[in-house]
């Protein structure tokens, strides 16, 4: 591994083509310009330019520009790989679905450090939660209400969001006792029978 | 109501009985207090020993120590006066009280805007988050268990609150579309279900 990291002598003569901090100094160029052009705005070309180096390597360390989002928020799994999977199964039984993946990730240490820091982050500032919106909407939102068969699906999954949202706040954020620390199953079985109901419940108990 | 103010002169010459910027100066130290010590361990005369003045006026300016966290917090509203309020009709239709009163202070936006920063201010660090956690124990999530006959009665209110929490963040905070115009009454109705079965659903479909 260390005979593919570039010498020092090579990096000096060079213009940065892949010294250890380039990544890093990538990310931090990418972080200012999401937080003060907003996603939509941002391009990898103008990441790039504020980094100081060529469109391409930011292309070769991060993908694509949602990869990138997802590296600068510090999303600890990819939502595109998780969601669409559960959103396969159509309404039927996904409130529980949800609410099972949804406390699992959280209940996992590594997986809920970086998420209740991404929390934090997202809603202190007024642009930082413009990108989590973004985000959220893209790759979490809009593959959820794509299974919910209803003329309502975005309101729908957004009311399914307000209560996760809502959970992370209460239990993983603020651990709020005995929520925090009430077992797994417990708050599947509750959170999951508030879910279903946004997904499909009539207009008299739903959306 | 000038004349009641102190005059310059007398001001200088005593040791800050009122000027005007005393109240401003003992709610930053408060502010400090509370975010060092916590609620718990920060009392009117380690505030007032931060702010330089002696305790009594302290109360003078802010009476009780949960009055000063309510100021230090901006809330802006007494829930001391609302909650108990919501709470005296007893669990029944406990979810539609309570739903209709979160989207009222919340639609209106000179309550909204210091709400919205509360928020903001308290989710983004551990310090503000354990002021927030203290003072809606106390002062929103109690009175409503008390309310709610059931061994589990704090952490059905608890279920409530996560469903609130993550309904201000949704349509206050990140004002995802079209959760965020959708017509109070709608809003309402959802959520009150929610609340309701949280307050008294059955273990198999509540906490």
């Amino acid at each position: 591994m260390a005979a593919e990291l570039p010498s020092r002598a090579k990096v000096r003569a060079g213009r940065r083509p892949g010294r250890p901090d380039t990544r890093a100094f990538i990310l931090q160029a990418a972080k200012g310009e999401f937080a003060t052009k907003g996603f939509d705005r941002a391009t990898l070309r103008s990441i790039a330019a504020a980094a100081g180096v060529d469109a391409a390597l930011v292309h070769h360390y991060f993908g694509s520009k949602d990869d990138l989002l997802l590296s600068a928020l510090e999303v600890p799994f990819d939502p595109r790989e998780v969601i669409p999977e559960l959103a396969a199964g159509g309404a039927d039984g996904l409130g529980v679905r949800i609410a099972e993946t949804f406390v699992s990730i959280w209940d996992t240490e590594e997986q809920r450090l970086p998420l209740v820091a991404l929390i934090r982050t997202s809603v202190s500032s007024e642009a930082a939660s413009a990108l989590l919106r973004d985000g959220l909407v893209r790759m979490i939102l809009e593959p959820i209400a794509a299974a919910i068969d209803s003329p309502d699906a975005q309101l729908r999954a957004q009311f399914v969001a307000s209560q996760l949202l809502g959970l992370a706040v209460a239990r993983y954020v603020l651990r709020l006792e005995p929520l925090a620390s009430t077992p797994a199953e417990t708050v599947v079985a509750v959170v999951a029978a508030t879910l279903q109901r946004y997904i499909d419940g009539s207009r008299d108990d739903g959306p």
